[in-house]
């Protein structure tokens, strides 16, 4: 993986940490509200989804243009298709 | 919500922070496999899923069973079902 | 279930299958964009999800209000958890 | 789309409308079990998203390993980034 979309990635995780933390924080409030727990954590699996599509994004930058001169474009779709059960 | 339920969802939590830590930390290494990282990105979306769903199920259970006496079955189901887009 | 959420879902299932039926007709058509095609298969699913709905609330309002007097309030919340993994 | 894909992705999506027909007739039942449906429902949603992925590996197949010669390689991966809001 391309090192700028490593650091975009690490980047977006960091934050998705702090929003759990935050959540946590939340939990010592016996008044926190159900609903309001579930949108949170929801918004963090947003932004890890987000991260997911970072990664993702560098591997096909890395990997497409260059597939036919290194001939694996076969085993670059299976690793696509397999990266896609995974976003 | 009850306290056992916060304390279970927080304890997920804090579990999916740990493992947003490590994820941030494998992105460190610039051999790191794309298909690895968004496995892993998956793996915590589902231990999201699983405090949502003790956060949940501590709610039901605290509202169904008074839901009569308290005369607010459709407000509950309102919730519900907005409880629903976020799990 | 009550006969208006049978209705209901029916009604929207019916609208769906109309969207199969008019994806595999696009795929007559060897300039079909790919891109196309997926957009409306993830509609499709919106609809399903959304008939799903419909099937979910007429569970619950059929049932939440009258939990006290059943007495079954937790089978009713492991039947709602249950109901969640496939919503 | 190649027709190979056209083909299998349209044989999926024939069987899931047959699976949606079914659902509509389960509806007709006055006992029908609530969770059954959307277990029913859940299982199309997974037939489409297997139409989906055939439609998506098509697309691939076709264009990844050509990707070099057209010169399209960053067109290429803004279609599958897309393309992958939809599977």
């Amino acid at each position: 993986m391309p090192e700028d979309s490593r650091k975009r990635a690490a980047r977006r995780l960091a934050i998705a940490r702090g929003h759990v933390e935050s959540i946590i924080r939340m939990l010592d409030d016996p008044q926190v509200y159900c609903v309001d727990v579930l949108r949170q954590i929801k918004a963090v699996q947003g932004a890890l989804s987000g991260a997911g599509e970072v990664v993702l994004r560098g591997h096909l930058e890395a990997h497409v243009s260059t597939a036919h001169e290194r001939g694996d474009a076969q085993e670059l779709i299976e690793e696509l298709m397999e990266a896609l059960k995974y976003t």
